[in-house]
């Protein structure tokens, strides 16, 4: 079963989007244990306090190094297993498909450290992160969003989370174009007519208009991917 | 003042997210106003049904153009505005910072529409859409985590919401490059030390250290950065 851990400041953010949707029906169908940590809890200070001043002066706070460890040692120790920790950070490689892939086949469960305030004391991430990873080239508040994208798509890729009737491949791609435009119900609305030729019922020709159209898309939006 | 709103089938999931951190805060100063909507709410059907079967075949359901433009006009005669209507997809232009920065400035309301399932009926994005934007080359269930991820990259570089002692520009970045690592109390934890220069008091030195380490983190993470 795919096993994941995020270790957070805000595990509410977490938990709700983890109850909707497909991370819902994994959960239900039982094909994931995901759960949410709130680091504060691993404080051992009676105010809860993680965060403290960067040494050597700095805008802004640091998150305590003492109460992620006591978080990843609580899940290791939980888990019964060694985990493949990945910190959400803008200083990591950014995510592509291909990683996703590669990850969601990973024997370990994963624990996703989710940065806030200004980062995080690097003593602690120099003894337990495995691997950084960036969403995207933008500054984000914290790492809960980026956890969530990450087990998002790795979770739709498991056998059984998606229907039959649904794609487990790249949706938005069309024999390595972009896809084609889509209709549905009613024939006509607001005045616009679906395309003639998709209400044909002549398959060939159906089949020729995809194309054709993921091609001139494909051309205007993402002309590398012709090359 | 900053406002938006999110068109979805999944307001729960938004809501959530939108009630925690920096996108609280900003609602709390009064900054922002972000509203979440159910495109479901929007159906005339007497079963509240919102997606149906693609012509010419193919598999999955698609979102109906109806639901989506009702939403989209009720949002549009409820804020007396022109919107700026933004449609997260795998087919959309990469998000970067710096777009970011663009439409932070955005006089019009911001219009999320988040599709799901196999996509939406295109005639109603020919009508309504103004751009199309991706968070990144991976596939993901439905545009909601977008839509969050936008909001809060967003929010955070609005004036007020976060704190003087917080920085509005990328963190991660130290004069172009990566930042250097960091260090909080204790002095030493688990036997690791802070590093010696950063408890000097030398600022001169300490900000040598600083640059020197940032170069070295940029030279193996992001090499690209230096040239």
């Amino acid at each position: 079963m795919f096993k994941a851990d995020i270790a957070t400041l805000f595990p509410e953010m977490c938990e709700s989007v983890l109850n909707c949707s497909i991370l819902k029906r994994a959960k239900e169908f039982n094909l994931v244990d995901i759960k949410t940590h709130n680091i504060r809890n691993y404080s051992t200070d009676k105010h809860k306090k993680v965060d403290d001043y960067p040494y050597g002066g700095g805008r802004g706070m640091l998150m305590m190094a003492d109460p992620i460890y006591r978080c990843y040692e609580f899940v290791k120790k939980n888990r019964k297993e060694d985990l493949k920790v990945i910190y959400l950070s803008p200083q990591g490689k950014v995510l592509t498909q291909q990683k996703i892939i590669e990850l969601v086949k990973s024997k370990n469960p994963i624990f996703l450290l989710c940065g806030h305030y200004e980062g995080v004391d690097q003593r602690v991430l120099d003894l337990i992160v495995d691997e950084e990873i960036s969403i995207g080239d933008y500054v984000l508040t914290g790492g809960e969003l980026g956890a969530l994208v990450l087990l998002d798509s790795m979770v739709r890729l498991i056998p059984g989370v998606l229907g039959d009737d649904e794609c487990f491949l790249n949706e938005s791609h069309y024999n390595g174009m972009l896809e084609y435009p889509q209709y549905t119900r009613p024939e006509v609305w607001n005045n616009l007519k679906v395309p003639e030729i998709l209400l044909s019922g002549n398959h060939k020709k159906i089949k020729e208009w995809k194309e054709q159209k993921a091609i001139k898309i494909t051309k205007k939006k993402r002309p590398d991917m012709l090359k």
